[in-house]
């Protein structure tokens, strides 16, 4: 039995949609945020010892961090790669590689200062200057690799554009895309897809 | 030929480590810091848009993310799985993989806040509530997987504990191992390796 444990909300829903994409049956176990601290609760912890999500179980292999569960599940379950390049073609699934670690490896500190620097309304110029730097240069380098394509890797859909699509969601959240169209179009055109929306109809209702 | 573009100082010496764990021959080209902003200089834009470091250059094949060209160079250069389980044993690789993603993933946001906090002197107690559950998360998570083992994933050092020592070695700087020895230990145990004694011959001095 692969099992998905899912905290709401966050960045869980994005594994779910992979779970979609892969046509996968999986349990969905819920958890919510305690509402004073916004922390995962400590049942999370009986699962996996930091506490967090996503976290897959499956038949007692238990794994966190989003791009390795997304290599985990594709392994497994997208023998013909629909999802991501062979790993034989060295070149394509080494660059689909490098996107599936960016994501978490390089876009989401500067995401989450900026979360924390609105949350708080301090001033702090040290974490303003390294988060508006590091947010300005890769929406840049997102917008300049999705210039001449609909996805990350070209026209095809692949598992390397669900993480990108989380932290772009985020700077959506935190208004940060108003003069990035593209990347709004893409992320729109990314949650139509039909699997997204029933990773939606079972992780959020 | 294969060159790693090394920013000195920065993370791209524990890349350099893991080339020469491969005993791979290379090309090592380095870049300064701006002494005044601690910013990468430009020149390494033109290697990469996100102007960052460790970059790799095979042939034309350019790559960033830590975590990524050790995929990479594993994939190509270590066909015997000296240094990471085969794909093939799926549940070990999976954990392997899960510990690669961890450093940058998990564990690098809250150092960088805490970084930033002590270099800033600024008041900012949900950075620091923030920083502070998350390091204490982390540190001990580490310390109980390494508890009965020399190295992440068991008797034997691999390409895992390359990232791991890096935080950890980010953690020993900012002063927050003096109550973790075990941790300390392991950053030594790693340190002492050749491969590691030949990469501060090439890239530090």
């Amino acid at each position: 039995m692969l099992t998905i444990h899912h905290l709401r909300i966050g960045r869980s829903i994005f594994t779910v949609w992979l779970l979609e994409e892969l046509e996968l049956e999986y349990e969905l176990k819920e958890y919510y945020r305690n509402p004073e601290t916004n922390r995962a609760p400590p049942e999370l912890k009986q699962i996996h010892p930091l506490g967090k999500s996503p976290v897959i179980d499956d038949d007692g292999l238990v794994l966190s961090e989003s791009g390795a569960i997304a290599s985990y599940l594709l392994k497994k379950h997208d023998p013909q790669h629909k999802l991501s390049p062979a790993s034989s073609d060295i070149a394509n699934w080494a660059q689909y590689n490098q996107w599936l670690h960016y994501p978490e490896g390089s876009v989401f500190t500067p995401l989450l200062i900026q979360l924390l620097l609105l949350r708080s309304g301090v001033e702090a110029p040290l974490f303003d200057a390294y988060s508006g730097a590091e947010l300005t240069l890769h929406l840049n380098h997102i917008t300049a690799q999705l210039a001449a394509n609909d996805y990350i890797l070209g026209d095809q859909f692949s598992a390397a554009d669900i993480g990108v699509c989380y932290m772009l969601s985020m700077a959506q959240s935190l208004d940060l895309l108003s003069n990035h169209s593209s990347l709004s179009d893409y992320v729109q055109r990314n949650k139509q897809r039909p699997a997204f929306l029933r990773a939606l109809e079972r992780g959020i209702e």
